[in-house]
């Protein structure tokens, strides 16, 4: 009988336990969770912010910690955790990142918001066509690369930019700090799924933004400090950025008195773009559990020294 | 040397002209465009309405009327239309409908109005996933069979109606009046894209709004005469419907006084969902001439007793 603690906020515990209970069940693991286990006698920890002691270095008998979300940057700077861990990497994850990039993408292009508020009125001039929009992303991993497909499939024009070199299928790949400018100089609509490491802080500082072509739109559902708020907030009044829609803040909740919730060009969604969802992310856990039981390299490891 | 008679308004005959031409060379047609060649002497016929007399009973060779726009409900009613008659069905009109669909299913999908006006603020509920949203699309033609795949493609869980029997990958497809009635007790969002004819005549009226889910969301691309503009506003009103989003109405530009504009409820698009590009267009229209010279059928014919 393994031993699996969660290290959660009280919710999680509470939402999550019967789901991975089925989920173990359906693929065999045995095992009981728990919340006050002897560390040392811990096989598998599961992990979300925000519930109770981060300290893990109790957990020397401890194979693998895995994460209920996707993001890292805060566990990865957790000096005690020397064990492998997990990040979540689930389909339900992806399934809302692509619709909430798709619909904001669609929702820019096609210049909704001057028909929604009744701005418009009767203004008959179409859109062009999605084959005539050009849209970045910065970050082709799980959630990049899916939403990039997914915006080509579209007939979007599509390119993006991650650290190594990529190749994906209909969407202009490029890397390194020669591609970042490219990507940047093309894209009317930029779309940043980054991870918050120290390479990524401000990607889109002053100098960046000013290689965007005038009036383009930012998506954020990355991670906030991927921007330099006041850089943007000073290419948003110059009209340099035509609008800004974004989902992660360096300070979440929003603060009341941030010049976002009010700026004309800025449109805040609050952390919503995409998340875990229990029922299909329990299965994700309980097949990581029983790879290593297995002797199977755990899937989704982040690597510390990279940071993401 | 055919001669092609522009049977349209004069900014049609001066915008299309370039494109008709490079594409009659392009095909291999040797045709000479006009608007002013006897009306026997006139091999085929370009039509668009609102650009002079419509009586098209002195083109008595006339091998075929070529419609530049994809709505026939018109022309249909000519009596003098004796000739065949092909509307518009061109690769660029389709990928704009789809944008538009795609775009606003999502924005409603996601409830994005309440995050452009401000109004949600920093609340904390993610939408369900598209895989659990349910999508009603009546009409499943060129038209709305691409917009009921690409929603597929999207994990939307999408239920199609026609007139006859069909069958489309990934999406429930229903015919008939039970079929209309299965389609409508299902959709959370439903589109419209039949073509106007008697049959289809206020499709929504108070009967059917009223099989449909509490809060459920309309739009309409189609025709303006598919729905009972008071049946809505009283659905509207109750908030039996939850929204409606419109780009097509009995009268365009929409009366200045008409309800639709001020009701909270309603987002009026200016009939912008799509619009055929002469770039492309131009090509099906030499590839029509050029089949029929070829004694190939004609490609689109409208079938007059249907009415589409
Ligand atoms: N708003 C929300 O609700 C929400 C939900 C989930 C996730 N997120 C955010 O989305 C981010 C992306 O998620 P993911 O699962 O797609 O992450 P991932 O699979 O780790 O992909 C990260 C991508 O960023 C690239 N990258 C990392 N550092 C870079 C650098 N210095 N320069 C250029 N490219 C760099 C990586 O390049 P390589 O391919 O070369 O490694 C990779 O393509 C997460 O980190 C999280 O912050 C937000
Ligand atoms: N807003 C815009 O910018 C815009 C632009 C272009 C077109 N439109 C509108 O979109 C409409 C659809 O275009 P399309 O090219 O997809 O037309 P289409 O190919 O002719 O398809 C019409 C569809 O409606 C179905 N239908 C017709 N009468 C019906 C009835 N009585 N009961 C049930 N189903 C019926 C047809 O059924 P079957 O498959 O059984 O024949 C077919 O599936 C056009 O007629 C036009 O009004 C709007």
């Amino acid at each position: 009988m393994l031993k699996v603690q969660m290290i959660t906020p009280a919710e999680v515990v509470a939402n999550w336990s019967p789901h991975l209970e089925a989920a173990f069940e359906e693929a065999g693991v045995t095992a009981k969770l728990g919340t006050d286990f002897d560390p040392e006698e811990v096989d598998y920890v599961i992990y979300a912010p925000g519930g109770g002691s981060a300290d893990l270095s109790g957990y020397v008998n401890t194979k693998a910690v895995l994460g209920l979300w996707a993001g890292v940057e805060s566990i990865i700077k957790n000096e005690t955790l020397t064990q492998p861990y997990a990040r979540m990497v689930d389909e339900g994850l992806t399934e809302g990142m692509v619709e909430w990039v798709t619909g904001h993408v669609l929702r820019h292009h096609l210049g909704m918001d001057a028909h929604i508020t009744g701005r418009a009125g009767w203004d008959h001039s179409p859109p062009p066509l999605a084959r005539h929009r050009k849209v970045g992303i910065l970050g082709l991993g799980v959630l990049g690369s899916a939403s990039a497909q997914a915006l080509a499939r579209l007939n979007f024009a599509v390119a993006g930019w991650s650290r190594s070199p990529k190749a994906l299928p209909e969407v202009a790949c490029f890397h390194g700090d020669a591609g970042l400018a490219q990507v940047l100089e093309q894209s009317e609509i930029l779309v940043l799924l980054l991870p918050s490491t120290p390479e990524t802080e401000n990607t889109l500082n002053a100098e960046t933004l000013a290689r965007m072509p005038e009036g383009a739109v930012i998506l954020n559902p990355g991670r906030g400090a991927l921007i330099d708020d006041d850089a943007l907030l000073a290419a948003l009044d110059r009209g340099q950025v035509g609008h800004a829609t974004l989902d992660t803040f360096r300070v979440e909740p929003l603060p009341e008195d941030h010049p976002f919730w009010a700026h004309p060009h800025v449109t805040v969604t609050p952390h919503i773009a995409s998340e875990t969802r229990p029922e299909t992310a329990s299965t994700v856990v309980a097949e990581n559990i029983s790879r290593v039981e297995a002797r199977q390299p755990l899937l989704h490891e982040v690597d510390k020294s990279r940071g993401y």
